[in-house]
């Protein structure tokens, strides 16, 4: 029964959600990604991937899909002109309206299926404080997780592929090849702080920055090997992951 | 040259966009609209009517269409579980952070096209704010004006067709008609209401109510004569007029 | 029994209100009003037509004037040294605080009387606000509806005189004749701007404005043709339409 | 020259008004005073009190009235219906606007004249705020200072006389005579606390009250005593040590 | 049975606090206290005095003493790197969540100890706040009684040792004698300030003052005549007083 | 020449700190660690190593200790009387004052030292806040990495030893031994949930938790087998790391 819940009618709500029913945010955001990808990198990729999930696992997992947040919270890139962003208050209160509203209906489980980064502690806090608030049971997944929170990074990046390298714009050429312009793209990776122990991206010390600290050009890692083969790979890979994932939510329960 | 805003590019921005660009947001919302009508019917409407007038129009005026918002302020609905609704801060914060962030680019036009009514105030308050604190031209459209702005109202409807009504429903027919369930729809019209001169839809004494303070239904109209021609009618002549707005917005200037 | 608020005593409020009284408040400004006309205008015109109102329809409707807020949210005339000018957020905040001290009293009805068009979309968004959080019946009502929310507006004017024009200042020059400096106006009419069909005040697309967007002077008509005798009419005029409103607020239910 | 600020015109002020200019904003309160006074007494000795030192002190210092704020912080009074009060955020926005706004204006000199001691202690954070945001001079005097910050109290009410007591009470007889009806009024003195040498009003440890902690009656004093001649005699002597006050603020300098 | 509240474990809470149980919170600053103090000053005089006061009457009140809040309201001293300063709201909301933690367990008496004469008049208004929205009895006490609260100030400073003076600066010899620098001190004293009958530390009308205002020296009063023996006198003699207090605040009740 | 920051005297400031001093502040928690820990342990870990840092590598890094925030987020536990907790917002807006604060000094490398893994996002937030804001370098870094972000986790407790577990009171008893009560400690790991791929502590998908969710008792872990020796090796392991982290801090730039 599951699918897009705008498609839903008011007063159907009540019949088609239950407390199983699971709903699904993808979270995007318009930001610049170099001179090799569009504003939209982000908010394309967590559609297309909550998209493909719906698709894969709907048949075992009553999933209904929310609208995709275009713009979320992305002042690492406020430098750069283009770029839109919600400040951190405004992203956060976003979320408690979410989870408020949500929480009205009969579904108990609320996924956020982030596309940047960038959001990730801000979507991390929120889980906490929807359930505090609200008795909801919250999760947070990532087409990929970033190495900052544990994903594995790229050997050949030195780890530091982190905006519009490798992964992401291979995943952007499988999804929408025609606006990919490779020929702009050159190896950017910070060589001094791949060499740290700790203080680096997915070390023990996390650090502030922003994406012309390290080089004008604001992206960071070697997009210069990317290809829609790879993303192609990627991209099923991680909608098989997810959807393993979502099976896992599906039977999650505190156990009390 | 205009077209979707989220397909530039970081650094063609300052080479692509000017003073002379307007930047276009469609605003929809999450909220139930009867028995008749999915939850998305703000959202589809405004996006569609965005995209019509943008490839109408788009020879003679520089347009960039931002994503759509999909969620905005819906609380008069809240008491219908479905409905996601942010508040009036979380709006007003948006539209500040969107304000912000287009005021860095070389545009200095921005434009809400509404399609919730329930937005209306705050949006209209957002011009002030965002031309005072960012020195943006600011202007808001509506696919069709609320009869509580100026806007026309049927009559068969006693000027009360204001959610859900004949033409919200043709229109989304004529958009969407495999999702208009017209067999559910009765005339809901707070007739008492309309014999008032002052205190009314459109009168001169503005009042708050909630979808459901004139009936359990929450829609308020009378959908029973829409129809798919209807719709097209309106919708056609909604861009015409638009664009038509678009030229005065792209001539307009405070003359000094 | 009605008449003002404040000479109320604390215990006595349980048995003078009563679930059909009206609470009205007049909202003021203080704010450059032009070469003609002190920052009272709006403060003064608030008050004195609440007053009117009271002392015209007390016998018939059970009201309770308030005092008169002062100041209110005029940014827009900011430029202009002595205005002064809470936010939109103190402005929300302080009807906020209003609203929720009023549903403490047996009143379940509030009326705010705006004498300043600045405030119209602040007030009209606290108008739901204050009924979904307090469960008030609240109403919106000025001494002269702005054109921009569907006021007729003079022709000699072009439909622009919204700022120190001909009316309002014959209207100030009834009320305090001895404050008004004729001598100083002149016509101030941004002609270029009265020629659109669709952007223009009182159009389908509202824009956002500063006072002194149009002109140094920072007021928008033409008072040169103002006269005590056209403000005599007006203000009694506007009371006379105001008390009928009042009848229709006091009679006015959701009719369920 | 000085008078009522909302007479001058927008573009006399930068003439009339300079940097030795006071600007005097009268703080009032709608809030239960028991019995025998009405919701407005902090309200009209405010205003009366303001009115009265402009009077005196016009010909020697350059003071300019600012509309009485009418509500302000009363949350002590909440419990009785017919209270009117901000909250302290709201409160502490409004006068943070009036800096701001005031710090427009060659004057440099801001004071406030409160007439309710529930607003003292938020009235004098705003001093330091306002002089560090807008670098104005501050200051804050009362028609008579509470005991809680320094101001002697009555013998008799055991300085308990703190709300709606003997002098509260005959100050309010001076100013509106009709309004008081003492016949209602009792002795209302918390005893117990009074014999305490550190936690009592005006002791050296201050502690949060409701005005009903002490008795249901909400009032705080013995107003038995009060007698119009009193009051005149207070309502004068204080006018006459404001006026004083008002000298040593025209001269105040940090002497830098 | 009372002690340090931090010691205590989580499910002994509810059998070793009960509705007598007394809350004592000391707050500090860290802030530039002239060339002859450190940064420490109010944070170390709160602790040790609070620490004393647990000594010396924890026989006979049950007092649990919560960790100090280091950091508080110094924005006086914000034009002096080093000083660390929370904004009115930060500290506000500070209080707020304590007092709403503190709600939540069986105790329902919480004082202040407050080491900063910078931050009395926000935790006085908290003292109100806490009580009406978490019905604690809220106390707020000083290791010295700031003069423009009523407390006695020095001759020799003229009543105007208010920031690093003779008093505090000997508090601080007593207690830390190796971190004063006396040979750095001088007499800094406001002159002409001393000289008003009201408009003076501790007069009838409060100003906003910075405390570079003065001075660049940044410290106010005359700490030339500091000595450990003096503070021994002050600090032993205030705890002595603040015992007193304390068995004050254990027999207090509103008497209802 | 480093230690302690709150030693500093006001105008030492400019000569002792550069740009290459480290300021260090320690971020406890007052919050129910089960029935054998006291509610201090974050505050006592994160204080005590901080020092044990400075102590151990102050000879080669220019480290400034500021005092230890003693209360943080701590919401998971509020379920739990006795648990004292910062919101967010207010969390947020206390580390927003200090980077300001900060900001004014010399000193350009802010380090939070974080005994608390609820407050983990929240401070990796800021990280970038403060750096966007006031363009300070700023660091965050753990007595032990919560399994969540990354850190490893003990094979016993099934990776679930996150809050009261063997690690956590093996380097309380190192610190605190009298005031660990091993004997009230049990096994309390959620097995049901150590089973999952994805869902878990330290899994590839995040949740929102409380401290009760799975068990009354309110601790996850198993404590049964923390030593003092186990915590000895943790502790002085633990120093070892962060001084080594302290020297990459030292010498990081973002190369530019």
């Amino acid at each position: 029964m599951s699918g897009m819940y705008e498609d839903l009618k008011g007063p159907e709500i009540p019949g088609l959600l239950g407390e199983d029913s699971i709903l699904l945010l993808p979270i995007g955001a318009i930001e610049q990604h170099g001179p090799h990808l569009p504003l939209s990198v982000d908010f394309i990729i967590a559609e297309e991937t909550a998209r493909a999930v719906l698709d894969q696992c709907r048949d075992d997992v009553d999933i209904w899909l929310l609208p995709t947040l275009p713009i979320s919270k992305s002042n690492e890139h406020d430098w750069s002109a283009g770029t839109i962003s919600l400040s951190n208050e405004t992203l956060m209160a976003t979320l408690d309206d979410i989870g408020r509203s949500v929480a009205e209906t009969p579904a108990r489980k609320l996924v956020f299926l982030n596309g940047h980064g960038g959001n990730t502690t801000m979507l991390a806090t929120a889980l906490r404080e929807i359930r505090v608030k609200y008795s909801l049971q919250t999760f947070l997944m990532h087409p990929s997780l970033p190495p900052a929170y544990g994903g594995e990074s790229n050997v050949d990046e030195l780890g530091m592929g982190i905006h519009g390298g490798r992964d992401e714009t291979s995943v952007f050429m499988y999804l929408r090849p025609e606006q990919v312009d490779l020929a702009k793209a050159e190896r950017r990776i910070p060589e001094k702080l791949a060499e740290n122990t700790h203080v680096k991206f997915g070390g023990s010390v996390s650090f502030g920055w922003l994406s012309n600290d390290f080089h004008d050009d604001g992206y960071i890692g070697d997009p210069t090997g990317a290809s829609r083969e790879l993303g192609e790979k990627l991209f099923l890979s991680a909608v098989d992951s997810l959807c393993e994932a979502m099976r896992e939510i599906r039977d999650f329960s505190f156990g009390r």
